[in-house]
């Protein structure tokens, strides 16, 4: 098939690569010129800009870091959406509010462009191997359409419900991947600080109701002192700011997750945001002075 | 093994079941005289008091509510402690304050008694199978005496560290669970109230990091409007309280156990103390005035 790729960064640069390799024509876009020759060299033609990516292709890909860069690359003068002919499809597979995904499928409907929201989890290394999950938006027919492309990039693909629903999914992820994390600082700080070794506590809970992807993922880390990403802070603080700006809109408070975002800013603000999110614990640490070690 | 047994509840009962069963002479005791015939029908010797039970015994376990009834059960003027010979052992099962547990530890050994505090999970239905996880806070020798008793009550049996460290180890336990499920409950809803269906959220996140043993239990029984115990979320309070005071103690905040204790409280002051700890996420649904069901 023939496919615009827009957005070459960590994330894009192996999404796109694994796209070549399933045998599909690429036109890739990135204002970072060595991001679009690496991917050129693998067989991608670089474009002047989204708008000509999406010019030459079926299925225009973007792939940016938050809302306002996809509605540049999107719906901005030199953005896709002025390239793509009607009847074309447009897929967003960056992570942003449901709100911005909602705003762009409208834009995109009204010249006649189908739209489909699908941000990815699983972090660089599943985008390397294409093993993402895959998390869509949109009509049933347009994933369909994306199936064997999702199935080049990810080892799973759901379709969550119309255009936004992708990213509601997605920050239903993020909320509870970012609160159990902080639960899980707040207990091993408490054991802890109380003279148990957090390792012992950790193996003693982990096959119970408290076990968890976190906790087997992160406890270790904690518990080694390797806060190497991974999953930045700072981006999960963007996450959680967008779930909660979707749910303000929608009249849903969410105190949990508002105390955690709060926790976030306070992390980036230290100077922790390019640190893996597991060093979400040391927030609990720091209040009570106690690093989750191993004694002796 | 002579064995004292006090405290024949929900929990207590089957407890001292299986210890009959697994050929250990037992000595009972508990205010509800029914409560005590039923375990005496199974073979086991009522006792007027803690305090005869212990006499009797060369461990005399204890499962009661919480810190108060265990100070009144081992230190009071009938308590265990009184008819505890030097030498023997008391092991306090219940899931109460470590701050307790120690207090408690600290008496016993005045009078040269062993103390070990070894609280459980898995409710019920794993103290009737014999498969509760048990988290022990004592010494080396005491664990390894228990070792018998506690395979014929659990699947899995954990030291953590000194007296205390066992109620330490649930209270972290406990911190996770009850965070987590808050976090799912916020999750949930706001995917419901954005138009999706809450069993496709389920079913897209709960194989990656936001995974857990809570989601897969949990979730559920929302979704189905299932809140029937299990695990009632007026205990899950008494063991945040339980967190948050014996935190206070070691100059440890706790934000997010704060809130959800916070949280607890209000759902028992609504009537809802008596549900299952699933319902902790009816919580965000009343915030919001959207329940987690599938749509049609």
């Amino acid at each position: 098939m023939d496919i615009g790729f827009v957005g070459l960064g960590i994330m894009g640069r192996p999404m796109a690569r694994n796209l070549l390799k399933a045998g599909h024509r690429l036109t890739v876009y990135d204002p970072d010129r060595p991001s679009v020759d690496a991917v050129a060299e693998a067989g991608a033609v670089p474009a002047a800009s989204a708008r000509e990516a999406a010019a030459r292709s079926r299925v225009t890909i973007t792939m940016v870091p938050d809302g306002p860069e996809v509605e540049d690359a999107i719906l901005g003068p030199e953005g896709a959406l002025a390239g793509a002919a009607a009847g074309t499809v447009i897929v967003d597979m960056s992570s942003i509010s449901p709100l911005v995904a909602q705003k762009v499928g409208q834009a995109c409907a009204a010249k006649g462009v189908e739209f489909m929201d699908a941000p990815v989890s699983g972090g660089e290394p599943k985008a390397v191997d294409g093993t993402l999950s895959i998390m869509a938006g949109g009509s049933p027919e347009v994933f369909d359409l994306m199936r064997g492309l999702f199935e080049a990039m990810g080892s799973s693909a759901v379709l969550a419900g119309p255009v936004g629903a992708g990213n509601v999914t997605k920050l239903a992820n993020q909320i509870i991947v970012a609160v159990n994390i902080a639960a899980m600082g707040e207990a091993l700080v408490l054991a802890t600080r109380a003279g148990l070794d957090p390792e012992t506590v950790y193996q003693a809970i982990r096959g119970g109701l408290a076990g968890s992807a976190v906790l087997d993922a992160k406890a270790p880390m904690v518990i080694a002192r390797n806060f190497k990403p991974g999953f930045r802070i700072r981006l999960h603080r963007k996450d959680l700011r967008n779930a909660l700006s979707a749910a303000e809109a929608m009249g849903v408070p969410l105190p949990l997750t508002g105390l955690v975002e709060q926790i976030l800013v306070s992390l980036v603000a230290g100077g922790r945001g390019d640190l893996d999110h597991s060093a979400i614990a040391t927030f609990a640490e720091d209040m009570s002075k106690t690093e989750v070690r191993r004694p002796g």
